[in-house]
């Protein structure tokens, strides 16, 4: 086989030690992809506190294909998230979570097993936001047709590939009719394109609602910006956390690019304390999408498997195992 | 002690049945209050599917106290949802729950006590909404600092009145930095003339991931109307569900309107099957907001008993109990 360029972010606090895991196991599982390393962000430039070159943004536009570690968004400071500046500038139009309850680690749930499917452009994240008059401000939100049937088509498309039954729309359009009415409009039509899957509509509040009775009655759901924020965190709490689960955007010309989600955790970094498994996961779904899907099946099981063994845990998983000792743990059973 | 006056709007679908329930315990229970009953519903005017009348606003204003059932809230119909116009016409700016978990009904959690207070005026359902061009509409949200200020004071009154140790305020304002930057700017206003509660920010993804790992963590939360709609219904899904949780609205001039937020149920309405749990809890609140403390806890501790027991559940618990039959369980422990 060849040997393909995939283009790596570190990030920031906990993100460079992550990533290292994840270069020692692909190593080990001798997958053949070759790294192309670029530092995004924001611990460098003490004047904007930002880092992002055009080199690291043409490596995904070139490679098409990357891995992210977590990027700290301050809140409040003066510079646009630098998360938002890669969905905006790689046009990354779909985040795709995966969350499946993990053998052997206990939650209260183990039942799990969905994806929730987020709109990554628009909706309320638009940052068109104004004073009004003093003490009145107001924030867009914006629905576009454009948007909403392309991330429609993305989560029909991977719930047919994925054999997967059923695509739940998350919205509010009992109360923003046009805006949420329009993305459900979107979804409606592509639906009609997949009639072997099933569709349907579910509003917020009931979704999260239902998704904590009983999580087993979805399947993939898809939804605006904001809806999937909360909803893939929420659903990551189910299992057990953002540590735990992996994600991927898909961006304009096919790009993938896989993320852990998680902070950066400056307050362990560097101490070889941080769990990987969520990076490691989202280059389980970075290879899965290369179709290396031995490579990512034999990653991903001893993932699993060590996990579900539960003596090398990290700290966040209850216990005392460090990033090398798990990472190793995971190599041994690759 | 003398008779009080409050209004009750039964409402649509199960309303009535749940409001004959609530009746029955208040009378056996001794509940000094005479009920001015008013029907606001969808089910009336086929026309309008809508039904309000000036005499019902204007009984809750002169009461400024009240029991409301549900009222449907059709999907893309052309009138405005009578919850809303409740809202907007009675100015109920703050949605409070409670949210505890009941003993002896089992849920994935037994550590839940907490209370969501929601903006209930503005935000994301201001109604404002167009379409810009062809494909592309935007809703607007607006947050006011009135409304925010507001509703802030009183989430920290009730939380010194009620002996809660700590306010969270939740946001996205790491991106809605402007409006939800405003509703926390007043929060933390408000808080500084609270030194002995607790104040905190919390973000509303990982409010809602930490909500489903570890609830007990939150004791009173304070957030924009959405985020209270999304946040209050999750909660109620930790405890069971909408038809156990209690509401009450507080509005302009010191009213009081306690609330049933489920839904109207159609499908079962006439047919003694619903659960006036939550109707019946909220009254409780509505009995406490009068100082009707002892009436309130001997009917409190009567629900609670009675579910307790488990003997008599209705369909929506898994149990086979009638709603008269549930509801002669609780008046029978009164
Ligand atoms: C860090 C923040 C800007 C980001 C978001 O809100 O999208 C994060 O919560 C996420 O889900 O990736
Ligand atoms: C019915 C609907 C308009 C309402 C809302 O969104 O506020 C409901 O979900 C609620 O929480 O009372």
């Amino acid at each position: 086989g060849e040997t393909v360029r995939a283009t790596l972010f570190p990030g920031d606090g906990i993100g460079p030690e992550i990533a290292e895991s994840v270069k020692q196991v692909f190593n080990v599982a001798g997958v053949p992809i070759e790294w192309e390393e670029h530092y995004v962000g924001t611990e460098v430039d003490p004047r904007t506190e930002s880092f992002l070159t055009w080199e690291s943004l043409e490596s995904v536009r070139k490679n098409k294909v990357g891995l992210k570690g977590p990027m700290a968004t301050p809140i409040g400071k003066g510079h646009r998230s630098l998360n938002l500046t890669l969905r905006k500038e790689l046009g990354l139009y779909a985040n795709v979570r995966p969350c499946n309850s993990l053998p052997g680690y206990k939650t209260r749930y183990d039942d799990v097993n969905l994806v929730t499917i987020r709109e990554n452009t628009e909706g309320e994240y638009s940052g068109l936001e104004h004073q009004v008059v003093r003490g009145v401000v107001e924030s867009l939100k914006i629905i576009t047709r454009q948007a909403s049937l392309r991330v429609a088509e993305y989560a029909f498309h991977y719930a047919k590939a994925n054999g997967r039954e059923r695509v739940s729309a998350i919205h509010k359009a009992n109360i923003m009719r046009k805006t949420d009415g329009l993305f459900l409009k979107c979804c409606r039509e592509v639906a009609e394109k997949y009639p072997e899957i099933q569709y349907e509509e579910v509003i917020i509040d009931n979704c999260c609602m239902t998704l904590v009775k009983n999580p087993g009655l979805f399947d993939v759901l898809v939804m605006p910006n904001l809806y999937g924020d909360i909803i893939s965190d929420l659903c990551a709490g189910l299992i057990g956390g953002l540590g735990l689960t992996p994600s991927c955007n898909i961006g304009e010309g096919g790009i993938c690019l896989a993320e852990a989600v998680h902070g950066s955790a400056p307050d362990i970094a560097g101490k070889n304390l941080a769990n990987p498994t969520a990076l490691m996961l989202s280059a389980v779904m970075m290879l899965r999408h290369l179709q290396f899907n031995d490579k990512a099946d034999r990653i991903h099981n001893a993932i699993l498997q060590t996990i579900a063994e539960g003596k090398y845990r990290t700290a966040d998983l209850g216990g005392k195992a460090t990033t090398s000792e798990f990472t190793n743990a995971v190599c041994d059973h690759i």
